[in-house]
C-alpha cells in the first residue's frame, strides 16, 4: 500500500498508479520498443526506470541489482530471473542452455548467496526440433551439476511457427546469502579499487562470429561459466569486497558506469589494464566496437576497499576462473558519476552507458 | 551426482545423459515440436517426461506439482514458474499483466504456500508500444498488490519485430509453506470427495472470443483472480485436504487425470454438477469443444477426505471466488488412472488427455 495514497480506494490507487507510471513514461522518448532498450544501455535504463520501477517500486526492487535479497523465514535469500535468446542457439563453447543457468547462477552468485534452486521455463516455436531441445536439456544439467543447482519446477509454451526463433528460455534462481557481508553497487567509496576476473568481451564476440554474417574467422569461444566458485574462494579470502556484478549485456562499460550511478563516485579505469584477447581485440576492431562494451558470461567486475586489492588479486588468480584477473582501475571522488578511461595513448576519454546496441541477442 | 554413474568422469557423465535423455526422447513420435506440446495435454506430459524430466531429474522435480518444495536454512519454500504467451494481449477482465502475476500466485497457493516474492521477465517485440507495456506493468502492479506480493528482481529482453507478439512474460514465484500440510495429487485416495471452486471455462472461452475470429458474441470476461485467499480460508477450515490444482490450461479434465495417474487411483465426476456458465456452454457447443478441457485461471480443483467434503464445500462457499463452489466427483479404486464422467444422459464415457491443442495461447 503506498503511503501517499490513504484515502482512496483500490480503483482510484490503480488508476493513480497508471497515471502515474504514464507520466514517468514520458521520460522514454520513443513511443515504440527498439533493440536498445534490450542492450543493456542508456535505452535499458530508461525504460527499467520509466515503467517497470514506476510500476513496481518497492525497496527490494528498487537497489536494482542482479539479485534481489528477502528474508523469508528467518532465511536470508537471493532470488533472480532472465530471459534468454541468445541467437544462434549453439555455438562455440555452449549454448542457450548452459548460457540461461550459469546466467542465473552468476546472477545469485555476485550478491554473495550460495546458488541453490532453479527453475525453467520455456518458450517454443512450433517446428523446433525435439532433437534441439533434448541437447538443450542436456547442457542445462551439465552446468547446473557443475553448479552444484537442481532445476526444480518449470513450463513449456508453445508458439506459431515464424515466432519464438525456436527456443526462448527463461531461468529464475533462488539462493541462500549465508555470509554476513550485504554487497552493492551503491556501496563503492573513493579509494576502492576496481578488478575483473579474466579476458573480456569473448562471449559477445563468439557471438557474432557464430552468426556467420561477417567473413571474420577467430579461434574463439564462450566464457561462459559458472562464477560461484570463484566468488566463493573470493569472500573466503578478503573481507573488503563492496559489490560484485557478471559483465554480461553492456559489458564492462556499462558496469562502471552502474557503480559510478549508484555511488555517486567517480570510476578511473586503465586501458592498458583491461585484460582483452588479441583475437577479440581484432574482431572488435573489425567491427567497430570496443570490447569495454561486449558481453562476458563468465567473468565478474570487483570493487573492494582498496587496501585489500592485492589480496583479492591474489585470491581470483589462485582460482582457474580468475587466472587472468587484473586490478583495472579505481574509485575517486572527483566527477561523481561518470567513468574515465586512461587510455593507451595518454589521453582521458569519458566511457559513457551505450545509446545503441551494436550487439543485439547476445544472451 | 547420479549415483548410478560412480565411475564416471563428468565428461562422460554428460554424454551418458545426452543419451538416457535422448533415448527417453524417442518416446516422442514428432521430430518437431507442435502447437499440443502446449496445449497441457498428453504431448505436454510426453514432452516435461521424454525431455525435461529426463534430463534434469531430481526428487524435486519429479512430483511435477504446481510448485516444487525446497527447505533452504530450515524455511520451506515454494518455488514456481510459468511463462506467459497468450493472444490477444489485453481481453475483458484482464490483460498478460495480471494473468502473469496471478498464475504464479495461483500456483504457489495451491501447494499451500503463502505467496510472497514474484519475479517478472520480459520478452519485448522491437515495435511494441511503449504505452501497452506501461498498462501491462500498471495491472501487474495492481494484481501484486491484491494477492500481497512484490515483484522484487527481473529482466527486460528485446528481440527482432516479428517475434514475441509484442510481449511475452515470465514470472516465477517464492512462497512459504507456513502450514503442517504436504499437499499433492499423488497424494488422492479412494472415498476422496473432488471439487471445483466455481464456474469452469471462462478464461479460455473469453480469449478466443476476442480474438475476433469467430461471429461470436457473449458478455463473458476471464475469471482471472489470485486464489490464495480462497485457500487459506479452505485450508483454515478443514484438515482433509490432499491437493489442489488451479485449473488453466487443458482444463478440469487435464487435473482429473493428473490425479488418476499420479496416486493410481480411479476419477468419476458427474456432468450435471459441474458449473458452467450457459454463455461458455453455448460457445463451446458453437466451437464444437468441451468446457471440462477450457481453462479458467481463478478456479481450483480440489481433493479432500470425503468425510470432510461438505465442510470444504461450505468453506468454499463462504469466500466471494468460491461462492458457486460444488462437489463434482468422487475418487474410486474402480480403474485406476482413468477418468469416467457419468453424462447428464445417464452414460459413462472416459474423459481422456486431450490429444491435439484446441485453443493455443490461452495463457
Amino acid at each position: 500500500m503506498n503511503p501517499r495514497l490513504p484515502q482512496l480506494d483500490r480503483e482510484q490507487q490503480v488508476l493513480h498508479r497508471i497515471e502515474r507510471a504514464r507520466q514517468r513514461a514520458a521520460r522514454i522518448r520513443e513511443d515504440r520498443i527498439t533493440l536498445a532498450h534490450g542492450s543493456g544501455g542508456k535505452a535499458s535504463r530508461t525504460l527499467v526506470e520509466a515503467v517497470f520501477l514506476a510500476a513496481f517500486g518497492n525497496p527490494l526492487l528498487e537497489p536494482l541489482e542482479d539479485g534481489a535479497e528477502c528474508t523469508v523465514d528467518g532465511a536470508r535469500l537471493a532470488f533472480t530471473t532472465d530471459s534468454y535468446v541468445v541467437s544462434p542457439l549453439f555455438f562455440p563453447g555452449g549454448d542457450i542452455g548452459d548460457l540461461a543457468v550459469n546466467g542465473t547462477v552468476n546472477d545469485l552468485a555476485v550478491t554473495g548467496a550460495r546458488p541453490l534452486h532453479l527453475s525453467a521455463s520455456f518458450i517454443l516455436e512450433e517446428g523446433f526440433e525435439v532433437e534441439a531441445l533434448t541437447r538443450i536439456a542436456a547442457s542445462m544439467r551439465a552446468a547446473a551439476d557443475a553448479a552444484g543447482v537442481q532445476i526444480v519446477t518449470g513450463d513449456t509454451k508453445v508458439v506459431q511457427r515464424g515466432k519464438a526463433d525456436g527456443c526462448y528460455i527463461t531461468t529464475a534462481g533462488v539462493g541462500l546469502l549465508d555470509r554476513p557481508v550485504r554487497l552493492g553497487v551503491v556501496h563503492a567509496r573513493p579509494g576502492d579499487a576496481i578488478l575483473v576476473s579474466g579476458p573480456i568481451g569473448e562471449h559477445g564476440v563468439t557471438i557474432m562470429l557464430a552468426r556467420g554474417e561477417l567473413d571474420i574467422h577467430a579461434e574463439l569461444a564462450s566464457d561462459t561459466a559458472p562464477v560461484h566458485g570463484l566468488v566463493a574462494h573470493l569472500l573466503d579470502r578478503t573481507t573488503g569486497v563492496r559489490a560484485m556484478r557478471d559483465a554480461t549485456r553492456g559489458g564492462v562499460a556499462t558496469i562502471l558506469n552502474e557503480i559510478a550511478t549508484a555511488a555517486g563516485v567517480g570510476v578511473v579505469v586503465d586501458e592498458d589494464a583491461i585484460p582483452v584477447r588479441t583475437e577479440v581485440r581484432g574482431a572488435c576492431e573489425l567491427l567497430g566496437i570496443d570490447p569495454l562494451y561486449v558481453a562476458c558470461e563468465g567473468r565478474i567486475v570487483v570493487v573492494v576497499d582498496g587496501a585489500e586489492a592485492d589480496t583479492a588479486l591474489a585470491a581470483l588468480r589462485e582460482h582457474p576462473l580468475g587466472e587472468a584477473a587484473a586490478i583495472v582501475g579505481r574509485v575517486t571522488d572527483d566527477q561523481p558519476g561518470m567513468v574515465l578511461l586512461n587510455t593507451g595513448f595518454g589521453g582521458t576519454r569519458v566511457v559513457d552507458l551505450l545509446v545503441g546496441d551494436p550487439l543485439p541477442r547476445i544472451c
